[in-house]
């Protein structure tokens, strides 16, 4: 994964714009992704979708003509969504436009201005310090104007049409774990479930934070009752511990299953209550809507000193965390899959196994006991009112051994399908 | 508010009686009481009003014709409700008429016959051993006679008509604790009140234990509907902990706000669950009512060593004792005060704050990210289904935070009373 | 106990037969026990009865004459439900037809084959190392043929038509733990219950393990409906911690009635949650079912050693195993005979106790004020929705105060029978 975010990380991405665009295009390279665009000034909720921002160049040359910040470096030098400017300024007229962590001197830090007008530079503390009284020529090359919010969607049909929602945000720049990781964990995730049989649909968002999420809303109203599980996700490269965020719920479907899949994680994790602060989370739970979304990341946002800076970069990923990821996801979603009803067809009394093949060494395999209360656990709470999942935490038994009694018992026709 | 009580110590208190009227005048000369007088017959409830009952004077004269114990030092001497007696009499026949402490021997206990006519004298076990053979002159000038049964009644009006019920017991005589604490405390609570903008109403009720509640209860049954929250409160003077008892209820919005309100607390404080014994609780959650009625004092009654002795004097209160209990129920009223429901106009994704002005560095203040961040909360969370007070609990944040981002998020049209 | 346990041990039990017969009539000879008999073929649920199995006699003659295995000394020794056979074979032919447990080299175990056709010996591991080659006499004189299921079942009138239902199994052979000490506490108990005044109508079933069960679950669908509160019980005699398994309902009365009794009882005891496996509380726990039954054992089936083995005899079980078995029966009934709702006739407010002769000093005894408490108890949740049981619960005090309150406040109209 390392290598697909290798070709991600230049792109200067941005809310809108054709850093977005490029983006979408590249994972689209992998997986049949369907590209919207939606144009600005469209009203989405409570909302209007902005200008598109386009950026070729961005430069300050100091009083002796050098150019001190370069956005071609490093793209995190322009303050996020910039108006255009060019101009000669004192440094006191300049720095009100200068952004600088002075907690950590060494970094520059990632900064936007979305929804307020303005222009800046970001830069590292100590470099702030270094400059000199003068003149400094300021250029931002960039446009906002008439144009779309694109964001990208694969819906991927299963035997239901119930569905399990995974979004993830694709609006910040040149940051490796926040969310380059996100975007190369659910391509990997959607292209290996793009391949096999899915009992549930699957609806991947790669979508810009918070506008995105509520323009999908908007346009999607109709759907949403289909959703049955959610995961915003992101922050996935880092090799450290899971947190998982429950949804405003608290006790969804998509709650129980990631507590016990967590639980059987063979790492610590941490799960956290819902709050309305965070990622699309905030949207996808927002009381007219209280979709069971729920959100996983590895340590949160603003838990790691990288955190919004230009150190989040490949030092501070792993092919190793990435892949842990995507593995745990492939656990989260047998889980899902297994969260299935069937109803015992001989509910009064336990029907006689024996009679058809199924008491005791059935096949003369070696866990013919441990299949024997499978059987049992699957068929006494095969009620109606208990999925596979649920009869998997129950009996504290193996998701695959209570996948495969159920497979058993239902080749027997003693469970069926609700 | 000691020297409120030093003016009501003197009196002689009883569940009838100008004792009581006494009491109730020096409490109206503070705020506008409303006095009750129900007649002796009356029916209540399962009961009966009483006999009034009026003391002039009682003492015991030794065989030189001392005066050995003389009710005018101290009310307590005679048993309260007592009938009236004037004889001639040995020690043994004034033997079982006279109360003492064993286990206490210095102190005179507080001792009444309400309920079953009787006559006699409370004195320190040290007096009683004291007792010389010889004939005793024992007078109670006292008469129980057809009369009232007298309470105090003060209803403030708020926006709601839901009401706040707070009541106090005022049937006891010279003991400082139990419960001129309560009185003063209470009539102090009600005189800020009167004066203070109310969502909610409040109804203070100054009454006799048990007969009076009873009574109460029997003439206002049609507003019993309107009682939202309740505290019987009393033994507010010893600078301790608090001990709040749980309604019958058990998970009222009282008891989830006494809870909180006290895990806020500076100090250590307990929560215990109801039992059908204590205070006037007793008959506030009677199964017939089962109102959202709890109880709060500091040391419960029976577990200090001075409960219902003389020594329950001016040495065992304290003007900090009485002021922090004052200063706690200010503080569970703020809690009950913003136990309202407001409900999210946009609750569809989140509205945008920025154009509104809500959007960070609201007017340059240096807490803009908690406000932010409140906004957050109250938006979410007024669902119709939450209070402010819910969402002060939910969020962990400062209640006055909450409050202030509710009001501005109100101001705004973003949220509405429900 | 003991004793009858003596006259029970010698009877060769299985699931269908002559076994079966003789102890169902050892038992009614105490008990006015009312015995079923089922033809074989009979359809039940999803089962068939089976066909009857009658032993006479078994063993083996080793390759020099010598008797070295006899059904005549000890039962155990024929695989229970053995087809007959009378044959010679060598000590090939023969191995496949011997059980013995190599871990527990000196025990016969304890093995059945009802429902696939076979016969064979259990022999210790010992006595199977030491067969020499040669060719063995085997005899098994025994049928299996058209006859009957027996069961045996004591219904117990009581005032109400609800009924708690106490199943315990009787297809062991000689095994005193598992099952011969359920059989005679649940006689024992039965005896008692007979000849005192019960509240709850009783039923006791004796019943062959599995197929009885179903068996009675198929003919007795119509009385399912009144039975409140029900126990499988075996393995009494041992004298070790009790274990309750909760019924699958998990929180039915019987659950709260049994953790509360095994609460209050002098020795640890173990609770644990419903699991499809086990004794018959699988058939009456079924999904179609899902009656209030749990389970009660002292230490349970497969967790001590002599477990389904010759060791299971008497050097396992003692009287006083046995006996306190019965005593905690005995203390678990009370609690539910106690599981009565009465209503307080005056709810609103505590009616005067004084003006009936129940205030303080009643009779003079010198626990009058916890029985004045337990009037307080009784009369406040006397609401409904709590027995006398739940109110002993929520109290702490004993049941036998609790049932001495609420029988006073009933003799004086202050509480009636729901």
């Amino acid at each position: 994964m390392i290598e697909f975010i290798k070709e991600l990380f230049p792109i200067c991405r941005s809310i809108t714009g054709n850093g977005v665009r490029e983006t979408l295009s590249l994972i689209g390279s992998h997986i049949p992704l369907q590209i919207h665009e939606v144009p600005t000034g469209t009203q989405v909720l409570d909302w209007e979708i902005p200008r598109e921002w386009n950026i070729r160049d961005a430069y300050i040359l100091d009083p002796s003509g050098k150019k001190i910040v370069d956005f071609k470096k490093l793209n995190l030098h322009v303050l996020n969504y910039s108006t255009p400017v060019k101009a000669k300024m004192s440094l006191a007229d300049l720095k009100p436009h200068l952004f600088s962590i002075p907690e950590k001197p060494d970094l520059v830090p990632y900064r936007t201005s979305y929804y307020a007008e303005n222009w800046g530079f970001c830069i590292s503390h100590n470099q702030l310090l270094s400059l000199k009284e003068g003149q400094y020529d300021v250029v931002i090359d960039a446009d906002l104007s008439q144009g779309y919010l694109t964001y990208g969607e694969l819906f991927l049909e299963g035997d239901s049409e119930e569905e399990v929602l995974i979004s993830t945000h694709i609006c910040h720049p040149s940051l490796c774990n926040d969310n380059l990781s996100g975007i190369a964990v659910c391509m990997n995730l959607a292209k290996e479930l793009a391949n096999t049989h899915r009992y549930y649909s699957y609806r991947f968002l790669f979508i810009p934070g918070t506008i995105g999420a509520i323009t999908w809303l908007a346009r999607n109203e109709n759907i949403l009752g289909r959703i049955k599980y959610g995961l915003v996700t992101s922050l996935l490269g880092i090799d450290s511990l899971f947190t998982y965020k429950r949804s405003r719920q608290a006790a969804a479907r998509i709650d129980r299953i990631m507590e016990y899949a967590l639980s059987k994680w063979p790492m610590k994790s941490e799960i956290i209550n819902f709050i309305p602060y965070g990622y699309d989370e905030r949207q996808f739970c927002s009381p007219g809507f209280n979709l069971p979304v729920g959100n996983i990341t590895r340590v949160p946002f603003g838990e790691y000193p990288e955190y919004h800076t230009s150190a989040d970069n490949f030092d501070l990923i792993s092919e190793k965390g990435l892949n842990d990821s995507l593995v745990l996801f492939r656990h989260i979603i047998e889980f899902i899959e297994a969260d299935r009803t069937y109803v015992n067809q001989f509910p009064k009394g336990e029907p006689q196994l024996g009679k058809r093949g199924l008491y005791n060494n059935v096949g003369g395999r070696n866990d013919s006991k441990k299949l024997q209360l499978a059987f049992l656990w699957v068929l006494n709470y095969s009620d109606g009112g208990h999925t596979l999942t649920d009869i998997c935490m129950l009996s504290g038994m193996e998701l695959s051994i209570i996948l495969e009694a159920a497979g058993m018992l239902l080749s027997k026709g003693l469970i069926k399908a609700l």
